[in-house]
């Protein structure tokens, strides 16, 4: 159970913003924007970034169900995803997003450990600046969600195929309407 | 200059909203609710909280900013936030407030390291449920600005002074029509 009474049972982020719809709308609208809008980045892409950086801060709830989300974008399959977790590096992704998930790993430490080197290297690979921006933008929004689940003691299923349905949801109609 | 080309030399997290407007607007609609918006907590207190999180996250603009914005809705004097960002224990605050700067230091660090003592020990000084959501979100979303600004290699300005009529307008118009 969360630390603080939620009023509800449901797991994860989805009861923290049944507490609080005023702040759910905007974080559900960022949340749209950036895995979901008009992007050279797929879907699938932008969520394994998501989920890669929750599984660095160690939050089950949000790494299971945009792991789930992202294997919903391609073919069901999650072994793609454990993959980057354990060691992106050695997978076998674009090298692209190779160098996007080296950004967003920094700055999942900490902003300022994202050096020049890190963004010439992305841009060496094909990123664009606005695929540069976006996916700091996402890991660190993703710094966020993970501290707002984990910070109020909220629970999450244990097993990965109680993510599967929540993956499907978020992938086929978004964030908008999940409060 | 940030390691992207914005197309302005704004400094900080506002070069990065005139950039990208659409994720500029949850992201503004956000600071508003969570510094702005009614609560049980002062506008000052709920700043303060954003400072120190800013500086625990090395952000010398957010802190900066924030910290002006603190001063702003008290008598304007900075040495306050100064104390606050040296050692909060010993700063001359509410209880309660000392206790939300525990929760929001745990944030900062990482979601699961905070416990259900720091919560009990909020609750005891008085703090409600409504409270201790909001300073854990703050808190957290400051996790995300801090290192969109930095991740992204923005530049701030130096000294103290810079931020005073940035932190005048936050604390008096707010977020919403700053970009």
């Amino acid at each position: 159970m969360a630390y603080i009474d939620l009023k509800n049972n449901l797991p994860g982020i989805i009861g923290l913003m049944k507490y609080r719809p005023e702040t759910a709308k905007p974080l559900n609208e960022l949340a749209e924007i950036l895995l979901r809008g008009p992007s050279t980045l797929s879907s699938a892409e932008r969520e394994m970034i998501a989920s890669y950086v929750s599984h660095q801060n160690e939050c089950h709830f949000c790494h299971s169900s945009h792991g789930a989300a992202a294997a919903h974008h391609l073919d069901g399959n999650l072994d793609l995803l454990d993959d980057i977790k354990k060691n992106f590096r050695n997978t076998e992704i674009s090298p692209k997003l190779r160098m996007l998930l080296n950004i967003a790993k920094k700055v999942q430490i900490l902003g300022n450990k994202v050096s020049e080197k890190d963004i010439e290297e992305a841009k060496a690979k094909g990123a664009t600046d606005r695929e540069i921006h976006d996916t700091v933008l996402i890991a660190a929004a993703f710094c966020m969600y993970n501290r707002y689940v984990d910070g109020l003691g909220t629970w999450a299923p244990e097993e990965k195929d109680a993510y599967n349905e929540t993956g499907k949801m978020l992938a086929k109609e978004g964030y908008l309407d999940s409060i």
